[in-house]
């Protein structure tokens, strides 16, 4: 993937970027050693999770589309930190005994096996609110305006119920085998695809982009997520565990409906092929520089990991 | 307690304001049946909650606050239902088997035991983000101004890991009985004080009180908050089940460490009266009109339920 240079150094650092957050932003007086333990405790939980080594593709949107759009660089780090803790505490609670019940994932024991339940869903908590504390302060520090403002509402109603939750309610409650391809879509676009998107329009906004364009990027949002979850679906069929860093097989033992299993796998290739196809196409009619979401999504469309 | 007739109208309302704010931002385009399932699930168990009948103390003195400095109270009302979103969702997590295992709340069975663990889970997790959505859009609309984005800042931190989750973690991990006093200040003043703190801070901000009055504020508001926990300490040893509205006992039970296990019951309550004593002084210093917060600490004082 051709990521810009100033980008990837971002990318690079957003460990220490992540946890200094946590440093800055998770404090509170007091000289005694039991209530220290406690502030330990979270802040240990949240970094655990946090620097337990993602794809960072949220973050790498935003960035770039925010440097594409000519934004202030060092107001749209801080976005793109809040987004990485909203997906991560996505991953917490969807690893909960009580949804998905994963006890692996990046490769490494999931937050509740290694903290408890009970820190685990405050740890997740922790990191939802402190992503909208993130951001807010970013915006107060660097620029009251309007702009930043949308950016932000932009994450939040991805994020939401009316977002990535309401995909994981409809995938909790619906996604069985008997699942057609209007459901399949509906969890996918919810779960995935609404924070996808949102990093790409944030991005937009933060930066100088017309209504016209974030109309354009919206549609190139919704086909990333879709062609991300596709090429997931077929990795947890075909993909090598060690590689992807999580169990594989999966969604068959839980008996899940996905685009193999609905579609097979052979159509399923055909579709990703299809959708890399047009969004190379519609990425053609942005204003900017096109090489990083072109190469972003051949990257998307073929990885093994 | 002596409330005013707007701010009444408003507290009347508010079951039908969180209501219809849930309407207003759970939405998805979908014409799928098993879809809008999904999306009416959370929404049902979000409001289940929501309109459980809490006392409403957080709005009431955010919105008294806010008028006594002068706030537009269309923009301080979507305040105080947010910070009633992010207390019914810390009280839906709070109530989870791995945490406090509850199944009485405000005389009804708690969320998890209606919608189930993964569900009671999303919608407390729907509620917070809902809060963030609802503050950031009511300051898109009213006024993109500082003071207002400092009086969201306010509540997010405060119901964030350095505040009400810290307290929570605090809690679960070393209120035990042989806790000692200022470890048990540190889980209440955290848990429960920085939230009651913030409802006023923010209300003073969504006003135009000076950084001068927010300085005594922020003392009158932990007094309040401490305030309230010792009298909810006395009240599940002398209270009365079906007044208060949930189980008594229930710190012996868990042989958990209060201010009357830790002080004895009348130490505890001579600490009420001198602190009701102390916050009627501290009150009388403020520029404004203090007729509701002084009783509001007489009620809070001496409140049955």
């Amino acid at each position: 993937m051709q990521i810009d240079e100033e980008i990837l150094s971002f990318i690079d650092k957003i460990d220490a970027a992540l946890q200094s957050k946590v440093e800055l932003f998770v404090d509170s007086s007091t000289s005694d050693l039991v209530s220290k333990k406690a502030l330990d405790l979270i802040k240990e939980s949240m970094n655990y999770s946090l620097c337990a080594g993602g794809k960072r593709i949220r973050p790498l949107l935003l960035l770039e589309i925010a440097k594409s759009y000519g934004a202030d660089l060092n107001l749209a780090v801080e976005f793109a930190i809040a987004i990485e803790m909203i997906h991560t505490y996505s991953l917490i609670h969807d690893d909960l005994p009580s949804m998905d019940d994963d006890d692996l994932r990046r490769g490494k024991p999931t937050n509740h096996v290694v903290f408890g339940e009970d820190i685990a869903i405050l740890a997740g908590d922790s990191l939802l609110n402190l992503s909208a504390e993130v951001m807010l302060n970013a915006v107060i520090k660097h620029h009251v305006e309007l702009r930043n403002l949308k950016a932000m509402r932009e994450i939040l109603k991805a994020s939401g119920p009316s977002g990535m939750i309401l995909g994981q309610v409809a995938d909790i409650k619906y996604h069985e085998t008997e699942a057609d391809r209007v459901q399949l879509d509906f969890i996918n676009q919810n779960k995935t695809g609404k924070l996808l998107t949102a990093s790409i329009i944030a991005g937009a906004y933060l930066g100088n982009a017309s209504e016209d364009e974030i109309t354009k990027l919206r549609t190139i949002g919704k086909d990333i997520g879709m062609l991300f979850q596709l090429v997931d679906d077929v990795l947890d069929v075909v993909g090598d565990e060690k590689k992807i860093g999580k169990r594989t097989q999966i969604d068959a033992k839980n008996n899940k409906c996905t685009y193999p299993s609905l579609l097979g796998l052979n159509e399923t290739k055909k579709i990703i092929a299809s959708l890399q196809a047009k969004l190379l196409a519609d990425i053609e009619l942005l204003e900017i520089d096109k090489t990083f979401l072109k190469s972003l999504v051949t990257f998307l469309a073929t990885r093994e990991f």
